[in-house]
């Protein structure tokens, strides 16, 4: 069985072993605070033309979402987030288990907020005289990139978002776990200096990007930085040998082999996408990153099924099913080429 | 500098760093479903003569003791603990964060809870006629094997909490981040398998015994297990790639190795109290584990501090300092004789 | 200016206040644990048919519902509620600041759930062999009898509901803060008996229905009874002087006179409905309860509202806005003759 | 049975009754913005000196008290208090449920701490160069004026908190359930100024001193004011119909009636404490204020207990226990002749 499921399937890019077992006896301090955590975040610091900003790293992406969200947010204020937003669907409930309701807004295929929706939102609570103190106060926009269904924002859609919380005083986080594929994606036109300086807080994510786990957290916003020691300790996201996230972030930003891998896997996936189209079948939702989704007959779905793994993502409708299709660092291109070959052979079947 | 200042100052075991390179490329499924993960379940379950319970490997020990916790308790329950207990002055205020309060009680120098400590408490709150319902109910108990101050609870100490937990429908949870240097200790006499024989819950640490990483949380009160995974994800401790903690655990436990490398350090750190005390320093706390309390006329310190790092422990007085000196898998023999000869070099110049 | 706009613009009915008047001086135990309390449950469970569940008092109907939320709730779990449900929408985020996810599902313009709604979400979570952790486990169902927007649950929904919650595991919690004029609505075929047969905790609202304030919590599911006065002192619903809810609740339960007030409050309310439809004015949702839901143009709004106050509800274009004209124990008849001229006057106007 | 236990035994002073049946008509905007509010607001805050000062009525204490804490700190904050503490011990852990750690100090039998003990706590912590993120910060000082034992801080103790307070960052905040009798307790010399001046919050306490029930929180500091009102809604604490307590505080403070009622409960306490003392009882705490705490032998309590109700304190030894005689407004001079000739003669036959 080949796996194309998911980003995650094998553990590290081998440069990052080799670091890890390079360093393996050297004595540091621990908790984040060893020379390798501090060149790691120099160096993403630099990638993101932001040196007054601070980064933190912590072990996961659900760990990360939740702890920048609570630190950021008073008790009763709450995040705006797309209805598709990982957050809102499938972390067990973890921001609201911090205490935050999460004010989801409908959001199309692509799984993507617009500024007007969160002007909307803001101004329904903001615009009175009097405090609305019945309901949740928005403070945050979340959104991911790129999204859950692969989608990326474009820069003038990041920078109108940042213009609408600019204008009803709300934070911007963007959920990076998978920043690396969507700052690489065709036609994409941001950067992380863009990011820096548009969002209040970002992650950069290494888990499904090349490292065997670990989320960078870059707080931009001063109000966000103080004390977020605290904020990563009391929720269990601070590493006792905290080097093993250093190491692997300085690995994956010493020259630029974050960016490499995940454009190569983009580019794996593209070949993909093009597979599937070419042998008639429809793109479930369009998108320009490691992640493709489609929609096959359920006959045919079984058969690819019997050589591969995918992550089921919708019924479509009673025969077809949508699913999603997965590359990432590790992604062998003979088992491209062979999905490729199944897949056209299935199509020309139909 | 040479760090004896704590048991997490370098990476990991080189058998651990060497399973985790060879497979590396492996495909497996994510978030704990993959076999390492279980076939480390089942050796540490085999250890544990407890085929019913379960295990879940989770990344830290914060993250461990606040997710059991909460997961054990109601809203209006809370948890005994020693006031030197970890939970109570080290975690951040993790539990109060989840939303439960640490009921702590006073402890010697051993950092000790007794059993009849216990039954005192749970009977001012259980005897009336009426629930005290403006008192919060405890409900567990934390302790940890080996302490904060490296004692070792006995057999006969562990069967009398455990009396006392039964008696008054309290569970009994073990931090056991340091288990592996506890159970080895110079006349302990108690086994995992007493471990999962008395308590509802506990956990084994690999952070500080030779992983990179990783705590194994054993859940032996089934009313603890069913739906465990729920507050694993919710609380931020699912690693996507969870064949990465698997792996590690299955390392340790394949052949005995956990046992062998902690004993070895207990050993290593005899050799610098009997050292200490040779020369005519306090010990500060009766430790038969590998973290060792002495207490140094501040010259003495500063002179020993310059070529090696230990713990503050406390301002014993005006001159002098109470100090943890702390042994590992990873402490090199060269280096405990090096601190001896200057520890006894000290002490004849006293 | 006469209210219309809510149901809690005037104090007490005056039973209760000479209630209060005249056991002033007596000497009671506190936190309601007092004779008053005592009685007024009995008659409450009388009135049931419910003689093995319990009755506490909460002042408030958002404390009451958060507080019955967060004991039903492990951490994990979620409630499901329309997504116009008051706690959803108008608690300040009070259920999510408990720690809990509400599970919002879409509902019509009555603000209903069905059963086949109920059946599918739960479906959808408990359907795979696996438990699917990584999504909040729903396990709980909030409705209001009546809703937000006036409607009354049939008891054949109501059963139905129930058969899905039995099903699927659910707690059923109906929030009664208008139950008195649910049961007495016009065609309702709902009573207290069926409500304690069929859920699992429901509340009986005071402070909307004739009482100073006052929420009785009927907890009729054995498993949520045990402790449950924990968790009101815990989230501050525990009033010291508790006689003062067990009088009101006395009174209004001693003779029918609960059910007499709110009766004649949709008696008024029907014939305001009848003017307002009578004069051409649309009605926005069809409610046979004491709140009445009416689309007027702007200019007959600004009119009306020059004598009158509404509860402004929606605007529902450019130049129509919905507005709550509410009734209660209080309203005098007087004030709704004056308010039904004015109705069919500016209709004659159109 | 005469009630001697606590100052919650009857409704609320005539005065007040009377308010409420007079208004019992009028229709007022809910939710604390009708004019009753507005006025008792304002005549607080005359009496505090205080006119930027904001002022918010909740009905409880336990609900005031962790809803002021939550509100003013944030995440990884805790706040110091006296291990006797009202929040530490019978809140049933209300403020760890909303997440936040009580930092309890020792304190002698008066339940006072001192501003020695809060630079103490507080250097420990903000002394070191690196922010201790593995501990909770103390962002909050909370005592009670008078406390749990009665006793009351004089000015100079009151200026010295502050002091440390103000040199550490931390808020001071008093729980005034018992305000009116602090104040004027016999040798009081802090007033209702002084406390505006030296506090950021604080509670006037109503259900002890006179009313049915509430608390008026006065925040003072103006980083804890804007938006408290959300607070109030979020944790259960925003009565629909505001306005009664809005008239209650109104009543109280109108003409001085509030200090009135306290004082004279006061002087019946000095009188009790006097026969105690004069028939020979030892005193468990000295009190200037309502409550009295005084130590019988068994025998003799339970000959007392035949006709009195006191609040069991402490069983001091073997044979003999502590007891809180409580006076209040309502309390009749007669019950006070009659328990006074009692002790009196159970000293006698010592």
């Amino acid at each position: 069985m080949v796996y194309f499921n998911c980003d995650y399937t094998e553990g590290a890019h081998p440069r990052i072993l080799e670091k890890l077992a390079g360093t393996n006896l050297e004595q540091t301090p621990g908790y984040g605070q060893d020379i390798y955590c501090e060149q790691a975040a120099r160096l993403i610091l630099q990638a993101c033309a932001a040196p007054e900003a601070q980064v933190h790293f912590l072990v996961g992406g659900t760990q990360a979402n939740f702890t920048v969200i609570r630190w950021a947010l008073r008790a009763h204020q709450g995040v705006i987030a797309p209805e598709t937003g990982h957050i809102h669907v499938h972390e067990t409930g973890a921001v609201e288990a911090t205490g935050h309701k999460i004010l989801a807004l409908p959001c199309g295929i692509e799984g993507k907020l617009t500024a007007a929706q969160v002007e909307k939102a803001a101004a329904e609570h903001f615009a009175g005289s009097m405090p609305p103190v019945h309901m949740v106060q928005p403070k945050m926009v979340y959104i991911s990139q790129s999204t859950e269904n692969g989608a990326v924002y474009s820069l003038a859609e990041l920078e109108a978002l940042h213009g609408a919380c600019q204008k009803w005083g709300l934070y911007l986080f963007v959920d990076g776990a998978r920043m690396g594929y969507g700052l690489t994606a065709k036609g994409a036109d941001v950067t992380l200096e863009d990011m820096a300086r548009l969002c209040d807080a970002f992650t950069i994510g290494g888990t499904k990007c090349g490292a065997l786990f670990g989320e960078a957290v870059v707080l931009v916003n001063p109000e966000l930085s103080e004390g977020f020691g605290y904020a990563v300790k009391q929720n269990g996201g601070m590493l006792a040998k905290g080097r093993l996230l250093g190491l692997q972030f300085l690995e994956l930003f010493r020259d630029g082999l974050y960016f490499e891998i995940c454009g190569r896997a983009n580019q794996l996936a593209y070949q993909i996408a093009d597979a599937c189209k070419g042998a008639g079948f429809t793109e479930y939702a369009p998108s320009p990153t490691n992640q493709q989704f489609f929609v096959f007959p359920d006959p045919v779905l079984r058969q690819l099924e019997a050589k591969y793994h995918f992550s089921f993502w919708e019924k479509v409708d009673e025969g077809r099913t949508a699913v999603r299709i997965c590359t990432s660092w590790a992604t062998r291109e003979e088992n491209v080429r062979a999905l490729m070959e199944d897949i056209r052979a299935a199509g020309s079947r139909l």
